[in-house]
């Protein structure tokens, strides 16, 4: 074991992840070194976009040529953030090949190749880190990797966009419409300009697959999470979950039913007294509970430059301090509990519904028929708001457990009837 | 690099971590062997008591002799989990010269003689892991450590005691008085016979004297924290906070004010909608603060046999992986930043003041004279529940920030004037 007279680190992608790391590298660097025992360089640091070049204290170590970091022999540890499948993935295929350590904060290629390319560092005895993929500054993957490891974890209840958080709460406390709030959340930055990937469920979908391979031991991918998005909620849902002393919230859900798992995306109810109720804007909190630990839960900042960067840089510290101990690195553990994915209709889930009806005598029973039919039960109904001149009024109705399945065929019958003018929203219940 | 048959744990302490230690040792033998690449095993186990000989499968184990255990050659990993300082702190020294690995629960002794103790560990090239020290079954020190590492901390604020916030919890919510919810969690086991170390907040000192020496890289001891427990706390206190909006915590508080910390333990009103504000019962949650993570809050259970034996147990697997994959330990990092506590005196805050007075005219002018005399200006008072017979009336006042120094002498200035019958509690204000 020889101490290195430094460890040098290659950054891929200098966007505002990436500015912010370059920014900590320096600024923090006496203390960096400390930590690490050994100065921490930022050798070589590469963008597609030259005029990143500005960025860097001594210009010379921008390149626009990644591969110049990847296969650089002067390079320890490669930072991959410029996000995306494509060429990330592959980026960081080349830097574990050339025998570099590698810190991403890549959502998409780790919940998408991720046990590919463990194999492949655990071959090349590199580590390869991804605390910021989920949950930006909030430690996560390693306590639940290291402390929380020896948990049958049964369920994770988890905010983790904070976009869609961030509207719904806007939505909440203003009673602003979602598209009102989307157009807001666009202004600030919170969300872009093409909002799909937020408002679709599909990142907190990436999200809630890396935390469930974790936790279930088992290889989930992003196709094998069923999701739902946030654009069909309306304001009058949340007075209506008011009323009834809920909040409602874009929860990403995994669990585990022996032998089976369900990963799932989509907006839920929950009670107004649950802690995760109370996580508001922009703020992420993973609720996860275990055999032995119970219930924890982890709260904080789930996106921006600072926490981000933070946890990129405080991974790539992990690193060197380990290289500069001439220590070997930790292997990823195999995924080798078998896949078996419970399907989005064999659930069993408490409904809120919100439907529009003719405002006349035995439209409830005629609704309650059908649902009956289906082994639904109410739990609780709500008759609101008559509108005079269309003669129709709005209902909500909120049922005991039921299956999915039943839910959805009965839906599809009621939206037949004559008396109903249309469903406006069935959104599941939990906790 | 050679794989061991087995990796070897000794247990000293078979109480009710212990136990549960055991009983998890045993019922997740395989899983825990699968995470470590080699079979884990219980060699040895030592309790005082005989007849915790039948708590073990193997009763051949058993020993009353914890130096056995602290010696014996087999041994790799020493669990101690017998509490309090003596014979603790020199079992831990003595399995350390041995050449063992240990890990504790052992909030007093780390406290204490942790700074010792690690550098100890680090000359003997073995790992001292104490995760369960604190927060129970709450990963904290791992992420604080590992995750956190690159930030500077301004702040902690911490619920780390279950028996007092169980007390506090059940006063809020059910309008007991101290004495009564007390003995309500004596019955329950959440308060020992003699609750003095727990009430008066002396465990809360061990623990953030313990946080504040990671997050500060400073060497701060029991000593060194200011604490105060909750018994003058009554039901009207609650009351009032309820009225203004607050709710009543005892908080573990840890400030770093450059060159300056402060850390204090003490009943604290908060704002009521603070996610720390909603912590009940039991559970634990401490808030970090930090430069570029912003605020983080870990939650869980704080006690109890499962989740705190989960940690123990976690941070075993984690010194067997390491020992099993020929990894050195990574070194606690030295506490390198001077020592420069903020005496109480010292500390700015605003306060709330409850307080029994002549039901006369003039009496507010005196007593809000003399808080002018020190500077302390008064944000809102309150003037209720006159009773009639003796003439005299609850007043609450609350500050704006001011000197302790100067609120101190203003109380004691103000319980001397004829019209001040009491003041019954004196509450910092934080948030």
């Amino acid at each position: 074991m020889s101490r290195r007279e430094s460890i040098n680190i290659g950054l891929v992608g200098m966007g505002i992840i990436g500015s912010e790391v370059v920014k900590i590298l320096g600024e923090k660097s006496d203390f960096l070194s400390k930590q690490v025992g050994t100065p921490l360089v930022l050798k070589m640091a590469a963008d597609i976009d030259e005029s990143k070049r500005e960025a860097l204290g001594d210009s010379s170590i921008f390149t626009t040529d990644a591969r110049a970091i990847l296969e650089s022999p002067d390079i320890d540890i490669v930072i991959e953030l410029i996000g995306g499948e494509i060429p990330a993935k592959d980026y960081i295929q080349q830097a574990i090949q050339h025998g570099k350590h590698v810190v991403t904060a890549n959502k998409e290629v780790i919940s998408k190749h991720g046990p590919e390319l463990f194999s492949l560092a655990n071959e090349h005895k590199v580590g390869l880190l991804y605390e910021a993929s989920v949950g930006g500054g909030i430690p996560l993957i390693g306590p639940l990797k290291r402390n929380l490891q020896i948990n049958n974890i049964s369920a994770i209840y988890a905010i983790i966009n904070g976009t869609t958080n961030y509207i719904l709460t806007r939505m909440e406390k203003e009673g602003l419409e979602f598209s009102t709030a989307l157009k807001e959340a666009q202004d600030l930055g919170y969300a872009e300009a093409d909002p799909s990937s937020d408002i679709e469920g599909f990142d907190a979908a990436y999200k809630i697959a890396i935390l469930a391979t974790i936790v279930f031991h088992t290889d989930i991918r992003p196709e094998d999470v069923y999701h739902e998005g946030i654009s069909r909620i309306a304001s009058q849902d949340f007075r209506y979950a008011k009323e009834l002393g809920y909040a409602i919230k874009l929860l990403a859900i995994a669990k585990r039913e022996v032998p089976t798992v369900q990963v799932r995306v989509h907006p839920v109810f929950i009670p107004d007294d649950m802690l995760l109720a109370k996580v508001d804007g922009v703020f992420n909190a993973v609720q996860v509970e275990g055999d032995l630990s119970g219930k924890v839960i982890f709260y904080g900042r789930g996106a921006g430059a600072e926490p981000t960067a933070n946890v990129v840089v405080a991974d790539a510290i992990h690193l060197a301090q380990n290289i500069n101990l001439g220590l070997s690195v930790k292997p990823e553990l195999p995924l080798d509990v078998p896949k078996i994915i419970k399907p989005i209709e064999e659930i069993e889930s408490r409904y809120y519904i919100r439907m529009t009806i003719a405002d006349q005598p035995g439209v409830l029973a005629q609704i309650t028929k059908i649902l009956g039919q289906h082994s639904i039960s109410i739990s609780s109904a709500i008759q609101k708001e008559t509108d005079r001149t269309s003669q129709s009024a709005e209902i909500v109705i909120m049922t005991h457990p039921a299956q999915e399945q039943e839910m959805q065929q009965a839906s599809g019958q009621i939206e037949k009837l004559d008396v109903v003018k249309e469903i406006s929203n069935l959104i599941r219940v939990e906790g």
